[in-house]
């Protein structure tokens, strides 16, 4: 059974406060075992990762099929049926224009001064974007990381996703051929990220490294940051949906177990004013669960960390959303815009009972990569600003030196940075000569 | 001496890339002593803040005093000359104005399908700004991170300021003042990170920390990362230098040298198209090191990490320089404008000759918080949208679900997800009735 909590009962905000705390994920330290093979693709190039991918993925490969070639990625593919191809077409499409929309805009102004100022963005010349094997090799997160790079200018896209036994999954070549990916390597773990981090000889290195992955992934990708840059550490989907009684309980309960069905520590809340409601979505949770196809996951995930919160208004749940801060959010209500005006802290909104979150997943073209465990608090979902990088630009006159250079001059000596000073006068006493 | 490189010679790519990789600072590994800073502020709050202080600091606190009194920040202002205090105020205004052009807007369209798309940015709730003591505790730097977070929209801005023995900087102060600053406690090192990524009974917490520190902090907030966001950790500070013959050599030896002014582990470059010209150069920075008052830090900077090299052209000249991926690049060339159309990886770049890069430090209105150590390869300087985060949003329709529901639920059943496929399917079969 989730937890049912109700905002007018008595112990409400301890255990309001108990469920926003959980840990859900265990994170095992794996943090020596990736040091070492970091280090061991470090001073060892492709040899260890060969060795490596010998050890974990039971597949013998060589410098150079590291790489799928052009023409075992065209004959994977080939076997895509033509309902799967069109599928991936229209997402990529819709996502690809959507992440148009997102590219900043270059700016330059002359101040008052005569100082001419603005900012610049350019792409990251080399990303690279880690794909799982296995069961959560999913083509959708191909597109969802391939597409923004690829907006943003990206010249150099590539992907590294492990083959087990050597297992390939058609809809992931598709889904980067789609995409623009431009090299895709049989390669995974943290001997992966160590590759594209630091580069061997069969693998140039990338600026780079987006992607989810498993705790060594994980691990790895905290390694190497610094050396380049990654997104975010992603933990276990969350969605909150906040629904009035005029509803279908049992779409809301797909919408809850679509987000269960991820993963054990999967969590999923729904927030209602009507306590009558909430356990109709609850019972029609568990008529779901007697015949879902992943039931042995969703099942423990809503009994562990599920919730279902009666509110005395939508105002309440609102503040309660925000403490929550959600990956996804569904307002199925009324008036979901007007609510969605007071949910600020949130992933990505899906307005209305007619957007289960899972559009969102796949095809509505927002990113579904988001910030999990509250932290959407202060960061936001995967999207072309990860793939660009902004230059300040900035050229004084000398009208606009002597303007604001004596203030600067000022401030370095109340800094006691002398230098600094004497940079600003020493071009000061030549103007004024 | 510095190295004197010239793109000719034989060795000069192996050189190259050892100034590239050289390691120009020690990381103490203090992560054990923060670990356990962290974990006593989390269990015992206020009282293990006031003890640290007293122990690292010498300063006895109560948690009522823990923080600056109005009236006390008031007091101390007074002491600032009117001089310091119009260089201040012109600084925050030309920083404010410069940011507030950075706000990102919100979008939100009708695809052909009438599905409602777009996004909403939000800023942080709560925001925290570390602010060093003793001779690092620039006032500069406290508009430079205040100024964005209000503009932002930030509501509570927390500073937190060690003041080892009770010395206050007045101008910290001020600086504070004028950018908005809601609350300032006078605590700092690892205890200050953790007291505002947690929270005690005196320091309510906060969603996001920026700000440089020492390696205590720096480990503090890696530590901290994931509970709350935290800006770059900064590495010591880097110039490039882009000359022409036709410069004054001194000009150009004193902004070399105020990056080698903040920090003997400080990196100034000049890269040149003419051998002599930089000869001159090294000559001027020898001379001024004669009498520059913090000669001890600039001197052994220069000679360790300070490079003079000789390239055949400008655009080999952008070629390094995209390779160095330097903090703060200034182009004294003919045309800096379009020089800088080639150097693309760079935090800052300064045009032409009037614009020696203390000017941005301090008063040019563009940020001074930027990636240092190669990153700016793929991260920005700070800037508004680091207080910022992005919602997105989408909203189907009947007809827009019926449009891209089936594609849908097509991916949800190629990944193996069916309450993905049947959160779609069920509302189809409604709509479809």
């Amino acid at each position: 059974m989730p937890v049912f909590l109700d905002t007018t009962a008595p112990g409400f905000e301890a255990e309001f406060s108990a469920l926003l705390s959980a840990k859900r994920e265990d994170s095992p330290d794996v943090d020596a075992v990736v040091s070492g093979i970091i280090a061991d693709v470090r001073s060892r190039g492709d040899a260890a990762v060969i060795e490596l991918t010998s050890k974990f993925d039971r597949l013998d490969l060589t410098p150079e099929t590291l790489a799928f070639s052009r023409d075992e990625i065209d004959m994977a593919v080939g076997d895509v049926t033509p309902d799967d191809r069109a599928a991936l077409e229209l997402a990529a499409d819709r996502i690809r224009a959507y992440h148009q929309k997102q590219m900043p805009e270059d700016a330059s102004w002359q101040d008052a001064c005569g100082a001419t100022l603005g900012w610049r963005w350019t792409p990251v010349s080399a990303a690279g974007l880690y794909v799982p094997g296995g069961l959560a090799s999913y083509p959708s997160s191909v597109l969802m990381n391939a597409i923004p790079a690829k907006v943003a200018g990206v010249e150099r896209l590539a992907i590294t996703v492990p083959t087990p036994d050597g297992a390939v999954n058609p809809l992931v070549l598709l889904a980067a051929q789609l995409s623009g990916v431009d090299e895709i390597y049989r390669i995974g773990g943290a001997q992966a990220i160590a590759a594209l981090a630091y580069g061997t000889d069969a693998v140039a290195p990338v600026d780079k490294i987006t992607g989810p992955g498993n705790a060594f992934v994980a691990a790895a990708k905290r390694r190497v940051f610094g050396k380049v840059g990654i997104d975010m550490i992603a933990g276990p989907s969350e969605i909150l949906v906040i629904a009035d009684k005029d509803n279908n309980a049992d779409w809301l309960a797909l919408d809850l177990l679509s987000q269960a069905e991820h993963d054990e520590s999967a969590q999923s809340i729904l927030i209602t004013d009507d306590a009558a409601f909430g356990r109709a979505v609850a019972d029609a949770v568990e008529t779901r669960l007697q015949t879902l196809e992943r039931a042995a996951i969703a099942g423990p995930s809503w009994r562990d960390f599920g919730a279902v919160i009666t509110v005395r208004s939508l105002d309440e749940a609102a503040e309660l959303s925000n403490r929550i801060a959600p990956e996804h959010l569904e307002l199925c209500v009324a008036d979901p815009v007007a609510l969605s005006q007071n949910t600020v802290h949130a992933g990505a909104i899906f307005l209305g009972q007619y957007t289960p979150e899972a559009i969102g997943d796949y095809i509505g073209g927002p990113n579904h990569v988001l910030p999990t465990a509250r932290s959407a608090r202060f960061s936001s979902g995967l999207s072309v600003m990860d793939f660009l990088k902004r230059t300040t630009l900035s050229q004084m006159t000398p009208a606009a030196l002597r303007a604001i250079g004596p203030s600067a001059e000022t401030l370095a000596q109340s800094e006691s940075l002398e230098a600094h000073g004497l940079s600003v006068r020493a071009r000061l006493d030549q103007l004024n000569r």
